[in-house]
């Protein structure tokens, strides 16, 4: 089975088409140069190298990932005796963190000449031009160079942890806390640079509370700490088909681009304009290396993406929404991992037995998924009121329950969104499960922008689409 | 023998006074937080938890990194047939990222109170301090926050990079330019931010060209990312004993730290304050993980650093010279390991044959050190021109050759300063040629010092110890 194997070099039809979009990406970059700059089309174009420089490395690297004793064997097929790559989400994160370094300079360019009186003082400025123009395409303040670099950290570290993740097999209750160690830059930079604790009230709580903002302080570093840490795990739960790990984040990122396109596309300039751009230029090489990776970890996967990769993607969210300040609309986007991790707390939690593994059972013989399950024995049961708790989700259809003759619960399947899925809609093949789910995080999403941008206006007195009025 | 296997618990005297060097710690940090925030003490007290971090984690985390096959052999020893884990100067570098980011508060805080009208922007302004007070332990100007963020960058990108080459072992040709990828963050930023291209001309110099400064454009970036590129890899190759690249790190750390304080002690401000304060703020916590990390390195070592620690040393050494302007002062502290660099070209670049080890032969039956040599069979002689060249550097003394009775080389000392060391010294143990190289090391280094401050002055107008006059 060719197509299950790893072969290391590339066809000659992605050669060539590879070679081709990285043409048209450095000729469109090159471009760039002789007007503006514009930091927007830039960071298209260096998005599309990276999606051509992580396709070609995923295939190329795979059997330097395997000798490293990075690999493993994916149990939901027919024929799961060989290794494949694991953690190839490194590469993804590494090419990633170098296009977003070298695009730097295109939106924060000055044209400054500075002269220096030695030991590196910046007390002889010979000329200094400072100019924003346009609107779509323009500059970037510089004060925001200091948000940029520390989301730049947090991605980094976030990439150095997971990779540790990865390579040690850190325990469950322990990796749970590396975003937060990751976040780690994002909090002490937003504290010196920024600093905004404050969040705008709800018109029908502004009569209570006497104001418009409040400022919540260090409960603000909470929220945004627990955001950190919530983000990247939840992806990495939702985990456990070939594939679901980057549809999903490409779902959110694409959905966080089309919330920015909607504010870039006003009529008139936005005050959130340049939180948006911040967000594209974040987003975009995202996407690039994310499609590149999803060719190879798409049923049947060639690859596994590894921890690594669901960290970085859940700390792209986070970083763009803390930074761009708008964390609320990612919550609405996230709603089906939010779903599965509150649907997963009882076993999370050990309230229910939780197997090492909970992903969804494949059947060798119809080669079709079948929810996983935890079996009870007789003399085992769960508590009385655990197992009134289990019938009754199980009549809400939120859990499948096989009883034996006598009302003893014999097996339960696990608390994951993919068993439930696989509860609801029965025993389908990988891949259709992945189109399902995927689909699903797409309808879920673009409902969770539509209440963001249409009812929101019912409870803030501000958004997007109404005019700019002093706060 | 209980030294050489590797024990994960702390003795409790050695948990006693790392507990006692984290409280006393604690607490200094705590009482920075009553007076001005001296972010120098704050430094202080936060590579003092440093050191006490990664001396337990170096020790704890050493069976998990022997399971993930992170180790190696300690050749140079008679019991040599038990792994010690390797690569453990990535512990170190993540304890030091992970302590300049929580140090950044302290030198950048402002007493800014920002309120937003959404969307992230700061057009309301409430409340605006900005207070710079004192010299020594004054408050940074916000402006190098940008650079203080690119250091921490380039910093973990050797980080990733070098665990990815301790993870697949590059080849040498390949890795040799991984420094170069990590400075891109440093140059990036640089030209963004800072943009400084010019030199200060000798004085001997200025009536030819007609101007003090010179401005390189280009080339200066050019220069930057050669340094980058050398000061990692110098590191690297002046290795191959225990404790070795750990000391001579040290040293150079050191010497730096000597640097920066002279120009702290001036008794008028010096314009050079800040970039030697910064300077500071880098080094001291990387001699808190190094200390932890020469504890277990040492003779007999218990761990090896892995090249994750070399480049990461020498990048520490790049980025504090580089934004602190005085990356003349680091190439005279480097000069052993740039006699090495040059001593090694003609086995680097394949002129003679490069054995895959050139570290110092272990003779088991004396316990010593000796020269490794380069054979040459009777058949395969050296060329002519280079036999010369060979005869030529044994008749300096930098070289040792074995000749037959007809004239014919048998064999050849290899060129490395350790090897060059031992043909003058003779052989000695391991750990007396790590003391005696780093002796040297600081002899030379202490010796740059002093051509750097007292002899500058004869072809530059300015040094810390002359007055402040406009340029």
């Amino acid at each position: 089975m060719p197509s299950t194997t790893s072969p290391t070099a590339l066809s000659s039809t992605e050669s060539v088409a590879l070679s081709g979009v990285a043409v048209v990406c450095v000729a469109t970059l090159i471009r760039t140069f002789d007007g503006e700059g514009e930091p927007l089309v830039a960071s298209l174009a260096l998005s599309g190298l990276a999606f051509a420089a992580s396709y070609a490395m995923i295939r190329w690297l795979g059997p330097t990932f395997l000798k490293a004793g990075l690999k493993g064997r994916d149990m939901s097929k027919v024929n799961n005796s060989h290794y494949i790559p694991e953690c190839m989400g490194a590469i993804c994160a590494v090419v990633y963190l170098l296009t977003i370094i070298i695009f730097i300079p295109f939106p924060f360019y000055k044209d400054i000449v500075v002269a220096t009186s030695g030991g590196g003082n910046r007390d002889v400025v010979m000329n200094v031009e400072f100019v924003q123009q346009g609107r779509l395409l323009h500059k970037f303040p510089h004060s925001k160079l200091a948000s940029f670099l520390s989301a730049i950290i947090s991605l980094q570290s976030i990439t150095l942890l997971g990779i540790g993740d990865d390579l040690f097999d850190i325990r469950w209750r322990h990796k749970f806390f590396i975003p937060a160690f990751a976040s780690i830059p994002l909090l002490v930079i937003y504290f010196v640079d920024f600093g905004v604790t404050s969040i705008v009230l709800p018109t029908f709580l502004q009569p209570y509370i006497g104001r418009e903002l409040l400022d919540l302080g260090i409960l603000y570093y909470g929220y945004m700490a627990a955001f950190s840490i919530f983000s990247p795990n939840s992806i990495n739960i939702l985990a456990g088909i070939n594939g679901i790990e980057v549809s999903q984040s490409i779902v959110i990122a694409l959905l966080l681009v089309l919330n920015d396109a909607l504010y870039l596309l006003t009529p008139y300039p936005h005050p959130a304009t340049d939180s948006h751009l911040f967000s594209l230029y974040f987003l975009l090489p995202f996407l690039g290396v994310s499609f590149a990776l999803l060719f190879h970890n798409w049923y049947p996967a060639r690859v596994f993406v590894g921890d690594t990769y669901c960290y970085f993607a859940g700390m792209v969210f986070v970083v763009v929404s803390i930074l761009g300040h708008f964390s609320k609309t990612l919550i609405l986007l996230l709603v089906p991992q939010i779903f599965n991790f509150i649907y997963s707390l009882p076993q999370l939690s050990h309230v229910l037995p939780c197997p090492r593994h909970r992903l969804p059972h494949f059947s060798a013989r119809s080669g079709l998924l079948e929810p996983s399950v935890t079996k009870w024995e007789k003399d085992k049961q769960p508590r009385p009121i655990i197992a009134q708790g289990l019938r009754l989700l199980a009549k809400f259809k939120l859990l499948r329950i096989k009883e034996d003759e006598e009302g003893r619960i014999e097996e339960t399947s696990n608390f994951t969104i993919l068993n439930l899925w696989l509860v609801w809609r029965g025993p389908m093949r990988e891949d259709r499960l992945a189109v399902e789910i995927t689909t699903m995080q797409i309808l879920v999403g673009l409902f969770g922008l539509f209440v963001r941008h249409k009812l929101a206006l019912l409870i803030f007195r501000e958004d997007n689409l109404s005019i700019k009025s002093p706060v």
